[in-house]
């Protein structure tokens, strides 16, 4: 077992992080707006850029780790999950917001986490196409981008009115989740959809307030919460318990901002029955 | 008079518009996510980095023109319209997708486009922080970006079931309009938000199929069509007109789904008694 704790460690752990990270990159990006960029390219033929991209990014990924740290599990959405004796697990999202990806916006990314017994403690959220990379975890909360590096941290934030609210699709799980979700919808200043992955990014940058998903798996949201706690923020399910194996998500910049939403939330489920 | 239709007009013309859309570039970046990377920023105390970088920006621009094209008409968003001895307008919007802007988001853009007596002539989509140029008009269709430059070509989706369909927000104008939209919405395979005018920019690109939206002024539009039908695509307002001087856009890839999506969007607009 390794300390976890010791800053030598850390630094190893990160360089791991990144060598990934730079692999995934590396494959992914060919097939990044690969088709369709010629009008006579109309045959579809079972041709499926997406899946090829994930999982020769997930397989890159894991070659990484078999050369590194063979020891750790490893929790993927193209293959599966090992388990580790090391107690550490990396979770694993090669492309999430493949509908992204498969429309050529650049929102979409990769995500790493390293998680131990009590959840993520460390996260990457990548942006290959922009070549930017949210980086949280270990004392480090740093964002690398096309402008160069800053440090992340959330806004101060406190009040839903001040708010800006992200969510993937305005149709967020079930009907009674998404009435859930229009009631804090209503309450805040603004509201954008699309940016799948990127959005817990911009949070975690200071740029917006509140993100709000549900029906997650865990490798959607176990390297957002790895990043966006290491910047300061509080994410959890919508009861306000722990979301690193999924479900439904609730990130906000301020604890405050936080047990507002929360409310709104559950008493909207309240309402519609789906809580007693 | 110049000849528009001659190459070393043509290619002065692209000189011009690049220029301005480097000077817009490096004026608007350093107020990109500036506000707000520290959690202590909370001070409002009324700076709106929106507005200093959108004057700042148009300001940019119009400079450029004073010097290399004073005889042109400018119609900004900020600074209003002028008359030009030329022929020729130019017309600018030094940040569309403010709401994206203030978000963080990296989809807002700057719309620069050369309009003749026919309409828009040239098209230029830039987003400063990817870095990346959608460039359309006097036979040049390109998108110059982190990965080099690529041909820009729509692609040939001719059914609604195949198409994705892209709007900045799920409210559409007015509840007719709105109506009308979820109409095509319904018909296509997927429907995204939130990408402001990044969205042309992928329809030329040939990633994405369909683009609807309202209440546009023509600051928000001539650019991307310049830069669509230069790539093979097709604009026009929900009756199948010119749309340069805004109102509701309907861009497509191909004739065909232009039809398709446009007969979708009268028959709603019939049905709810808004088109007589």
């Amino acid at each position: 077992m390794n300390n976890i704790d010791d800053p030598a460690f850390q630094a190893e752990i990160w360089s791991v992080a990144e060598e990934m990270a730079d692999a995934a990159r590396a494959v992914i990006l060919p097939h990044f707006r690969a088709s369709g960029l010629s009008a006579e390219n109309k045959d579809q033929s079972g041709f499926d850029p997406v899946t090829i991209a994930d999982k020769a990014a997930e397989q890159a990924m894991r070659d990484v780790l078999a050369a590194r740290r063979p020891l750790d599990g490893i929790l993927g959405e193209e293959f599966g999950s090992s388990q580790g004796d090391s107690g550490l697990t990396w979770v694993l999202d090669p492309i999430d917001g493949t509908r992204g990806f498969i429309s050529g916006t650049p929102t979409w990314g990769v995500l790493i986490s390293l998680n131990d017994v009590s959840g993520p403690r460390l996260g990457v959220i990548d942006q290959p196409y922009i070549k930017e990379r949210f980086c949280g975890g270990f004392g480090r909360a740093e964002v690398i981008g096309p402008q160069g590096s800053a440090p992340l941290a959330v806004r101060g934030t406190c009040d839903l009115g001040e708010a800006v609210l992200f969510s993937t699709f305005p149709e967020v799980g079930t009907a009674q989740d998404r009435a859930a979700f229009e009631a804090v919808m209503n309450e805040v200043k603004l509201t954008r959809f699309g940016c799948d992955c990127y959005a817990y990014g911009l949070l975690a940058a200071g740029q917006i307030d509140l993100v709000i998903e549900a029906g997650l798996n865990a490798y959607d949201i176990a390297a957002p919460i790895g990043v966006i706690e290491a910047a300061g923020g509080i994410v959890t399910n919508w009861e306000g318990g722990k979301v690193h194996e999924g479900g439904r998500s609730l990130a906000a910049a301020t604890p405050e901002l936080h047990a507002k939403a929360m409310t709104l939330l559950q008493n909207s489920l309240r309402g519609s029955g789906a809580v007693s």
